[in-house]
């Protein structure tokens, strides 16, 4: 990725910060303006009352799943203006959810509350939530005002960035769905510690990868760093997001750069969708934790990663996440999973490949024999 | 509304361009530029093949329901490139079907046909055609390029103009969509010798309002032709466009003025929505020509329309419209129906209303009592 070297700033000495860093201390808030919106990281308390300055609306609605209505909404609660009238809406929680059934529940609950254009819609919630709660928002009336408040780590550092909306469709991920800014999001690592270790790891896999592609240096921390130190450090989260702001504004409709942020994931969305009907259901960043070892694979064979570079991914990823090993006879319903994803034209499978740590380069096309290899490469390192 | 004069430039003397025009006679193509994509008014093989000219696309979906299918697909057939892969997605017609299953279906077809990101969609049909189709191309894969080519009056004078595309949910009309322009409109009057009668009146119905809210010499014009040659006059479809050309390019998301279009549609809407579950469907613009008559009442009763006017009003739709005696059972539960509508807000009900021809008022409230009497008025006029 020619921009690379942009997005690594402002932090330079990324070791000595974390060494100072205690689990879970609070720092300054921050905010990065992004495509017309705000992102605000530090306290909710603190963030969310400018929020109603912002503008009028005729009614609330807090969208939430089974999980965050019981951890979550408590703290939320609180921080909401008393004179507008609230409507909580609560779907059950998890990617197998994540349908046009859902969707319909959440319209039906939207209508029933008699919501107005006006209204203004809260989400709550991990990726998915957000994913569905927005595109019902975005479609409600042709569209209601939107807020995101992302409580799991793979959502503040990756959902919350891009205005990806949407739900799968067919076994196939995030295929109906809009792109569509919310007015704010609130991130508040706060809400971490609602979550379960499993959870918590599966997001670190983006801010893996947010380092793989645009930070060699942030790789190094974590590299070295302790992983509870890391997944609860908000200048780890900040940074993470600073890689992504920087793509998604450079490519707000995914029309080329943006492709950058697919490393790992053709074949990790892949796994996910085969893993989602069998015993083993994969967490998003398991399955793309899984894809970017296979992915760092086909960048030594195509595009010049390093040996030890591909060898440092492998260690690092084994370190922290259980993989699946893949049995053979799944290789052909992975491979036409992932003729199904949304980035490939002509035909042929494109994957975003790293030449090197903290860079990127799209539209690198593999056929299906590199890709088989890569699938047994990735049983044999397990 | 303000602009009203600048919206009635061009075609001074339309009474004798009406006496000159013959049964569905050809002017030359005319083309409209709206919000970055371009209406031609004219002949589809004349007009269509610059489009292809206009980029690349991966292969072509046309979606047509099953009355297009057998009268307008054999028209548009021939003047598709025949290079490009072509997957033909046919839905049931009719407004009964205007709902998320159908989308279901159509996204269904998409994907069972591959469509990539880089597929172009054609949308072969009337309203409720176009409206889903168009839903479902902007939301397959987050949005693929779309075309409308629109096969009834209706469409072709009102929903190929102004992006907004969705389909009935709850029993409330057009409660879940998007705002999306396709990349271009093909408006060819041919199409509408496949139409029955009572289509073309119904369309008709856009035509009237259009003229009612911003042009009041159409409306003279209108009014001394034969509805014959009125319908089928390719002038009489250009000068309604223009007038919704000029007042979608002023808001193109419904923030204020935009709402002058829904003239007639509050009480229209609601009327569409109750009659669909009874033994005599309304059509959209019949139900549209019963909502404007009870809307031009409120008009004299609240926003001084001179009493001539109405009587002209009433005795012009009636003449053309076959309209439905409201039981007073049903006053209730149409007007509950208009506290659905998209554009209220604060729980008042907001209609357009005319203080003359050629004029309209936005966000005028009438209370409960107002509205039942326009009903109880409409049912001792027809």
């Amino acid at each position: 990725m020619k921009n690379a070297h942009s997005l690594q700033p402002f932090w330079e000495n990324v070791e000595k910060a974390l060494r100072l860093q205690h689990y879970f201390q609070r720092m300054p808030m921050h905010s990065l303006s992004v495509s017309g919106y705000t992102i605000h990281l530090g306290a909710l308390a603190e963030a969310l009352p400018t929020l109603w300055l912002q503008g009028q609306w005729s009614a609330i609605a807090v969208v939430c799943d089974e999980n965050t209505y019981m951890h979550c909404w408590p703290l939320l609660q609180p921080l909401l203006p008393a004179h507008l009238a609230l409507h909580l809406i609560v779907i059950p929680a998890g990617e197998a959810h994540k349908n046009v059934h859902t969707c319909v529940r959440i319209w039906e609950d939207m209508l029933r509350a008699g919501l107005e254009r006006s209204a203004l819609v809260i989400n709550l919630g991990g990726g998915v939530l957000g994913d569905m709660g927005g595109f019902c928002a975005a479609t409600f009336k042709r569209g209601l005002d939107f807020v995101q408040i992302p409580t799991t780590l793979l959502a503040q550092v990756d959902a919350s960035i891009g205005g990806k909306l949407g739900f799968d469709f067919g076994g196939v991920k995030n295929s109906i769905g809009v792109f569509r800014h919310p007015i704010a999001v609130y991130i508040d690592p706060a809400f971490l510690h609602t979550l379960p270790e499993r959870e918590l790891r599966s997001g670190f896999a983006e801010v893996i990868k947010h380092a793989l592609i645009a930070d060699a240096a942030q790789w190094e921390a974590l590299r070295q760093a302790p992983l509870e130190s890391a997944v609860h450090n908000e200048e780890v989260i900040l940074r993470s997001l600073r890689v992504k702001q920087a793509i998604v504004e450079a490519d707000p409709y995914e029309k080329g750069l943006r492709k950058a942020l697919n490393f790992g994931h053709t074949i990790g969305h892949a796994l996910e969708a085969w893993a989602l009907d069998g015993p083993l259901p994969l967490l998003h960043g398991e399955a793309i934790a899984a894809g970017m070892m296979a992915e760092a694979f086909l960048s030594w064979q195509l595009s010049g990663l390093p040996e030890a570079d591909l060898e440092g991914i492998v260690q690092f990823i084994r370190r922290i996440y259980p993989l699946p090993t893949l049995p053979e006879t799944s290789f052909e319903q992975l491979i036409a999973l992932m003729r199904h994803d949304k980035k490939n034209t002509g035909g042929h499978i494109s994957f975003a490949l790293l030449p090197a740590i903290g860079q990127v380069q799209v539209d690198s096309f593999a056929d299906e024999a590199a890709i088989r290899e890569a699938l047994c490469w990735y049983n044999t390192v397990l």
